[in-house]
Parts: structure tokens; C-alpha cells; sequence
């Protein structure tokens, strides 16, 4: 279990929209270390929308507790020189596996971790930004970070991608389809050819849309070869 | 150039929010449709933070405009047999390359796009989430999806990790360092070079934490053979 730990929040607002974002990625552990406003407020729990059960269940704790993986967030980047704060991409932090008692923790809104809090983390997260402007609210950041993190990926699950075959197949039907339609000319009819291959090869198809070009397909030569019997 | 759309938005927070995390990410053209709120309020201006000239440029109109490519966002997934709502996932979008004139847009909060707004859109993303509670708010949705899209992703470049080359020296001076030192028994010395192999595998090092730690070992093993002539 990852506990999400806001370091002394000061925006209802924002602790709100946090409760929600991790209700929407699975998440159910909100810690406020020495919070600054009231987490309770109208303004949080209209934020939470239907996360209330996270809010509430928010611990109220006077500093940062003891975590097998302390994880820290940062939007001001060190360079690779500034050892303590080189951080880690949201990506590869998704690759790890991290332990049962890991804690996230997010920074005072607008000033972040201190260096002192910093050296506590076992290591960093940042989040790429645009240089012109990287530090992002933080509940977009815990957005962001929790999205990667999340391992609820599933819920497209039930979609099914076409397999390479089904892929294939579609392919050739196309391509018979393609080699009974009159062209003027016989590079036209390859140009066609090749177009389909790459259409179908970049739109990802599910299952069901592979089935369906499929059966586009069959019904046109069908078509064609009834014309031609007239 | 992509338009981040929003569609009807009545809440002037989400509206400073999506214009602070556009700048975030490197966007700057945002589109509202009909709003139902001052976009120009206390409340967006607020919460857009350093991004007042994104917001200050919001462009708005009266439906939604022509595009190459639109892009429909949604929480609601259909099933595989739902075809006009079988989505990409942020990070298939992020695969594609966009043409010059594409839309993004997000739908009215709480309800999102209609059937018929989305059957005008080439394709769907939506951004896999709990099954408990699926719904974004549309902040959050617009921060994942440009997270995905933005590729100014060069905010950590300069710090450099580690070589193939870098990492496998460190672990050599690791090794030569482990062989000098006296274990009880050989098999305890073994497992100290299969863990720093592994340890070192999965810390994705940096160009300079690889040179600190060879310094390390080599201060590390300097010291033992003086300890070795006294």
C-alpha cells in the first residue's frame, strides 16, 4: 500500500482534487503531515466528488513517519551534479517494484521539499515540464505520478486488440478486395495496396474492428462479382 | 499545433487550472466552446498561476471548429462492441504523429461528450482508471493526456545517466573491491557480488553517481591494502 503524504497543505481545494485522483487510480491512503487548512472544508470535499470515503479516511500526522521507500517529488531539478536532487522519471518509477510500505511524498504548495527533507527520500521523481514553466499544481502532479503508478491499467482490458493474424487477415481480404476492383492503371491498384497495408497497420485495431473490415470487405466483392455476372 | 477544446466548461478553477498545465507541458492554444463561466475571473486567473498569458489568449467560439484531426476524450468506455467509443490509451495516442491542425477536446464536466459529439471525432483517447470510479476531473484528464503527448520530456536530459559501458566499470571496481575484502565463507562473498550486480542494475545511475561510486571503491579498496601493510 503507497501512502500519498502532503507535506503541511495549505488549499482545501487541493487536497480535494487529490483524494479524487487517487480514488480514480485505486489509491485509499491520504496522509497530512501538519496540514495548514481545514481537509474537511466545503471547498475540499466538493473537490473530492465521490472520494469522500478517501478524504475522510485522511491521517492527520505531525511529521513524516517511518516508510520502508520514502519517494519525494520534485519540480526543481538538480543537475547531474546535484546528487541529492536527480531524479527519477514518473516512467521508471512505474518500472520499479516498490515495497509494501512506501510513501509518496509531496511537497508544500509553491515551495516544495526542503534539501533537508529531500536527503530523508530514498529518491526522487520529477515530473518533465516544460522549462519555461515545470512546476506543475500539485495535485496535477500527484495525477500524473499515480497514473503511471497505477496498476488498475486494466479497465481498457476488455477491449480486445486485433491479434498480428486477425490483422493479417483483414489485410488479405483487403487486398483481394483491392485486386478485383477496376483501376486504370496497375501501379494505382499496388499505391492502393500499400496505402491499406500501412492504414490498417497504424490504426490499432481491436478485435471487432478487424472483424468488421473483414466483413466490409466480403460483402464489396460479393457485390463486384454479382455486377459482373449481370 | 494542437487546440486543447473544452466543451461548455462552467467552472472557471478547472479553466485557470487546464490553462497553468497546458503551459506546463509546452501548449499554449486553448479553445473554449460556449462557455458557461467567466473564463476571465478572479478564480481562473488564480488558479492559472504564471500561465495568465495562456488563459488571457483563450480563444473563444460558438461550436466546435474544423480540424485535421479531432481527438474526443472520454471516461465512459464502451465495450469492444461499442465501436464509436473503443478508445486509445494517452500512451498509444503519444505513438501517433499528429498532423499540423489537430483538436483535443475535452467534454462538459460530469457529462462529457454526446454519442453524436463523438461520432464527429477520427478517434477516442481515454485514460484507463479505477472501475470504481473512472470519472477524471477534467483537469486531471488534460494533465495525463498532454503529460503523454508534451515533448519537451527534455527536462531531465542534461542529467546524463550512466553508460552501458560506465555501469559495467562500476561494477567491475565493486567486484574487485568485494574480492579484497575477507568474508566467512566463500559462498557469503558470492552473494555480495550477486547483489551488487543487481543492485547496481536496477538503480539506473547517472553518469555521476556510476563515477562517484567507482571513487568509492577505489578510496574503498586503497585503504584496505594499507590496513593489509601495517
Amino acid at each position: 500500500m503507497l501512502d500519498i503524504i502532503l507535506l503541511e497543505p495549505k488549499e482545501p481545494g487541493n487536497i480535494g482534487a487529490i483524494a479524487r485522483v487517487m480514488k480514480n487510480f485505486g489509491f485509499s491512503s491520504l496522509v497530512l503531515v501538519n496540514p495548514q487548512c481545514d481537509y474537511r472544508s466545503v471547498t475540499a470535499r466538493n473537490r473530492a466528488k465521490h472520494a469522500q470515503d478517501v478524504l475522510a479516511g485522511a491521517k492527520i500526522v505531525p511529521a513524516v513517519g517511518r516508510y520502508h521507500t520514502l519517494i519525494g517529488t520534485t519540480g526543481r531539478l538538480g543537475t547531474d551534479y546535484n546528487l541529492s536532487r536527480s531524479p527519477l522519471a514518473p516512467k521508471q518509477v512505474a518500472l520499479l517494484s516498490l515495497p509494501r510500505k512506501a510513501g509518496l511524498l509531496f511537497g508544500r504548495e509553491g515551495i516544495g521539499l526542503t534539501n533537508k527533507e529531500i536527503m530523508r527520500c530514498d529518491f526522487l521523481v520529477s515530473i518533465p515540464a516544460s522549462p519555461e514553466y515545470p512546476v506543475l499544481n500539485v495535485s496535477h502532479a500527484v495525477a500524473i505520478v499515480l497514473y503511471e503508478l497505477c496498476n488498475v491499467k486494466k479497465s481498457t482490458d476488455h477491449i480486445l486488440p486485433a491479434h498480428r493474424e486477425e490483422k493479417m487477415r483483414a489485410l488479405r481480404v483487403m487486398t483481394e478486395l483491392i485486386d478485383q476492383m477496376i483501376f486504370p492503371t496497375s501501379s494505382m491498384m499496388q499505391t492502393q495496396k500499400i496505402v491499406w497495408k500501412r492504414v490498417l497497420g497504424k490504426s490499432m485495431l481491436t478485435h471487432r474492428e478487424a472483424a468488421a473490415i473483414m466483413g466490409f470487405c466480403r460483402r464489396a466483392m460479393h457485390l463486384l462479382s454479382r455486377q459482373r455476372h449481370l
